[in-house]
């Protein structure tokens, strides 16, 4: 297969691990015969100082021009102190998602058995957690009406939600569904909130279609309970915006390590794959970022062109490394690896 | 000292809950020679069936006229499962709120020693934790306006915030800062809403009044993360009205029971204590209702009076029965007790 992607590195460890999750497909290409073609842009913090814009056209362009994205991390600590600075690193990515139509966020989160001690959970509550949350990514109040008076001493968001919003990630959460332990939640605030109570309309409506998938509800307060307390509960979780936001990083703790977490944004034309972490501003250059991730990140991106064995392939080179900590200093205080060697050691095994 | 006091037990668990703390105020008063008087009132589902209306002007009347409110708990699964219902129990509690003016809820998040084993987190992530949470309550998304449009396709909730609701908590906040361990960390998320950028330019000048106490920021995601990683890094958290909903139940878990724990709500002339726990109507009128977060509520109605002796009273019989494992099932597998009878033994300590 011929790949085209492009990679938007960004601020930060984005760039070094990034890096590992290019070497790890290079890999790929190389056993399985296939021609992947990386193409570099800029984006994020690092953008906004060579061009002035945390989107230039010219990236923008190029991820809608080529198969799917490679995402590292942005934010930098100058803009994160002084979120009314008019230009900040975070509009080029949600800049991003908007105009390549990525409306739906899916973020694994699971409990690696290597790793079960190293969560600050307990063993028996996390063991078994297998969990698929579907995040809607181009509403609600992310993108909805801003206001600020001219005084400066009223602000508004606004939270609005459209029936085709919720249907077309509510089908590829309940297709997921099917595919798995055949259980969708609907994480909501209908108790409270008009957009919640057209949520759960749609969504039931939505599950007829889907006979064979159980459908459930919490409300946010509750799941961010349940979460903790018996997170093995869940198959597929589905939900909007901002509450998949603070849900989806709360359960990233659960196996251990936010280093771990790769992420998959989808819509009908485009796709982009990203570490779920942050640019970690202080590790920056030091070698010590979790590549993982963002390897990840490259598996999901090959599993979505339904290329099975060749995601597997990293998959069983990180559980490899897992098991023989061959791992950077946020999983192993013992012997710890630098960023690179970690992705050599992925390399080389696949 | 004479207080009138408005009972509001509610549905599902409330009233057994409610009744012990009743009772314990009731020794309270025995012991400390004051007088307490208690007046039932309707609210919530119970308020529904009986009037049609969860928060009947009557019992308005009397939660204005009285010196405090003791609240139980509202909801019932015939409502949870219809949020699009016009008339739902949650509409009694979020108006009385606003009519009370209630706009701060106070909520403390203690890692009790006895328990630190009931926790689903580690002993060593939770150990010395004590949180005090402090939510706004009569703003933001959960009272902006809401529109569904006429052919229920759109819907929307406004999240609006001024000047002035954000200082008067803040003060509130700021003032238990220094009581404790001066820090203060307000939740928002500042890299995406005008509301959160509003709440952290109000906050960053209302804290050059208090130059004692340490101001920090946390994106709400990242709050969700630090909740579970590293509890005891907080000492007063400062957030809006949805996000305090999330994190404090998330929070919640930390203590090993939500049983145990109470919330003020209170404003410039009101003054409401309540247990976090719901109805829970699943354990209705079985006996297995954990009444120490009810009870411990009683407690936090005594400081707000300034009773400190009698609050610490309260306070020190609940520990004594935590101590000799005098507790009902969800902390006690092996000898549980009921409802009444921790009740009975909290009366008799006192
Ligand atoms: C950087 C920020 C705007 C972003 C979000 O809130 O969506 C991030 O937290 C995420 O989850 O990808
Ligand atoms: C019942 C519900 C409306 C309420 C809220 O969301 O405020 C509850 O969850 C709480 O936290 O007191």
């Amino acid at each position: 297969m011929k790949l085209e992607i492009a990679v938007l590195s960004g601020d930060g460890i984005g760039p070094e691990v990034t890096s590992q999750a290019v070497k790890a497909m290079e890999a790929i290409a190389h056993r399985f015969d296939h021609s992947f073609t990386f193409k570099d842009a800029l984006v994020g913090a690092i953008a906004i100082e060579k061009t002035g814009n945390p989107l230039p056209d010219k990236t923008l362009q190029l991820c809608a021009d080529t198969d799917a994205v490679l995402f590292g991390a942005i934010g930098d600590p100058k803009y994160d102190n002084n979120p009314s600075a008019p230009v900040r690193p975070e509009q080029g990515l949600l800049r991003l998602r908007k105009e390549l139509g990525l409306y739906a966020n899916i973020r694994p989160v699971k409990a690696y058995e290597t790793l079960l001690d190293k969560s600050p959970l307990k063993r028996k509550i996390i063991e078994g957690t297998d969990i698929s949350i579907y995040r809607e990514l181009t509403g609600g109040i992310y993108f909805g009406e801003k206001r600020l008076n001219d005084e400066g001493t009223i602000a508004s968001d606004l939270c609005e939600y459209s029936k085709e919003e919720i249907e077309r990630i509510s089908h590829l959460a309940f297709k997921a569904a099917q595919k798995r332990r055949k259980k969708l939640t609907l994480v909501d605030k209908a108790n409270v909130l008009e957009s919640s109570r057209l949520w759960r309309k749609v969504v039931t409506e939505i599950a007829t279609e889907y006979p064979d998938v159980g459908l459930d509800f919490l409300f946010v307060d509750n799941a961010a309970m349940q979460m903790i307390l018996n997170p093995s509960q869940f198959d597929v979780i589905l939900t909007e915006n901002m509450f998949g936001d603070i849900i989806s990083d709360e359960a990233s703790v659960i196996g251990g390590s936010i280093g771990l977490l790769a992420s998959a944004s989808v819509g009908d034309t485009c796709c982009m794959f990203e570490p779920i972490h942050g640019s970690y501003p202080q590790a920056t250059g030091k070698g010590i970022a979790n590549p993982i991730a963002a390897i990840l990140s490259a598996a999901m991106l090959l599993e979505h062109f339904d290329l099975m064995d060749e995601a597997n392939a990293i998959k069983e080179a990180v559980e490899k490394a897992l098991e023989l900590n061959i791992t950077t200093p946020d999983l192993n205080s013992l012997n710890p690896l630098t960023t690179e060697k970690v992705g050599d050691f992925i390399y080389d095994y696949i």
